[in-house]
């Protein structure tokens, strides 16, 4: 059997059967190393109790889902984002995560302007990267897909997430997460070149199932749908990143309705025959 | 009052509700001057009775939906798929039509290589290309949402469909579906270069809802959702396509439940208040 090294489990995978606590043993449990947690979770638990059980465990935080959501109607919606993801950055730091992973945001309220969200999310990033950069903690922007950008994130392809990292410099990545980006024609490119910047700072899988019978909450186990989960990995490894390989899976019909243990398992098995090189 | 000379009606939109002939009628006494079919509302009406039709009625026919669909498992399949987009030719020929559009279709059946379906449309419209200049009727590629990858077309972006374009030559072209593209980041340099190139064919328009409760199906009337249709007109005219706007609706949970002429006299209000320059 291959080593667990290269996996880490996205805390949301099971978050409909586990706490934080609960999670973070069952992992443990199955021999998992890495974990990946989302705030509410961590604040259920409580920051400093998070961080001890991550620590008291030797696990690995891959990132912290999620900090972002910068586009508002107003100037004072915008300053209080850029206050909630500065305590992103503080909970980040404190779980000793890799990266605190960023779903950007999409358009404000009551806006058809997609220009001016995309304005807003590279400002917002921008307010909070010294504060970032003085804490060490890498921001992985998230290229979300497409059926999201009105809802979620403007920011769509690696492309013009590397674009953005590109203005604004040092500190700055993205997370790699296959159901966004598997389509892309520019994949390839765009992972090598964010390779080549040192930018890759999370890679996120699940799979794309045919077919797909609700936009968020019907993301698919590795295996069964239709992304080519190898040949991804295959370019993000070529280009540099040989971090984990982090499942992360919003199944409400599905996964979330079946024994947490059974997902874990099966994050697993399906890691080693779908995910592996 | 403005002129209905820049609006088409996409029948797919009324599929529910009318027949071929009952819908080129409740247009005609609309006042509306320009329909697209689907090739299943002509076969069902017979293609010379439909030819006939638009002709006594002096519409246009502003694309006969839909050619495509290359990708296949084998050869066979790729070559019946070939043959039917020659068919799919000679009907649009038929009824005057301004453009074959192609669904180029998506994974072949149990493929997850995408890259290999890419190449198969490349191939396949290539094959098709010359049979369609030597009948002077010009090819509409369109770029079909991310969402759709897997199953229905594998051309995901207008920069993509230029690049084929571009590799194929003359006689070839996009149509600019404003709810595959609205998000694209790259949408206004994309929809200038296709205008350079002249080879905006068509231009079609309904709107994305927040939240779209499935996938092919929730598509918005204009004005119901969140793409800013008058800016994206703005791109295409000056780019230079001055033709009309096609307004096609898939939604079966609410303007398919409608009365046809309802949902008619709608898209005329619609077109009115959202859509013209």
């Amino acid at each position: 059997m291959s080593s667990l090294d290269g996996l880490s489990i996205n805390l949301a995978t099971v978050r409909e059967q586990f706490t934080l606590a609960q999670a973070v043993d069952a992992c443990v449990r199955e021999g998992i190393r890495a974990v990946s947690p989302w705030r509410d979770q961590v604040a259920a638990a409580g920051l400093k109790e998070a961080a001890a059980m991550v620590r008291a465990n030797g696990l690995r935080v891959t990132g912290l889902c999620r900090g972002g959501m910068f586009p508002a109607a107003d100037a004072a919606g915008r300053a209080a984002a850029i206050d909630d993801n500065k305590r992103a950055i503080d909970e980040a730091c404190a779980l000793g995560a890799d990266c605190l992973v960023l779903v950007v945001g999409g358009l404000a309220q009551g806006s058809k302007d997609i220009m001016a969200a995309r304005q807003m999310v590279t400002d917002g990033v921008g307010a909070i990267l010294d504060y970032a950069r003085t804490n060490r903690m890498p921001l992985a922007i998230e290229p979300l897909h497409p059926m999201y950008a009105a809802d979620r994130a403007c920011i769509n392809t690696m492309e013009q997430a590397l674009d953005v990292c590109d203005e604004l410099g040092d500190g700055l990545g993205v997370a790699v997460d296959v159901y966004h980006v598997w389509w892309d024609p520019k994949l390839a490119q765009q992972i090598a070149r964010a390779g080549a910047a040192g930018r890759i700072l999370a890679h996120h899988v699940c799979d794309w199932l045919v077919p797909t019978r609700d936009l968020l909450l019907d993301r698919g186990m590795m295996g069964d749908g239709v992304i080519d989960l190898r040949r991804i990995r295959r370019m993000i490894e070529v280009a540099g990143y040989n971090g984990p390989q982090e499942v992360e899976i919003f199944s409400a019909e599905n996964w979330w309705k079946r024994p947490g243990d059974e997902v874990i398992a099966t994050c697993i098995a399906r890691y080693r025959s779908e995910c592996v090189l």
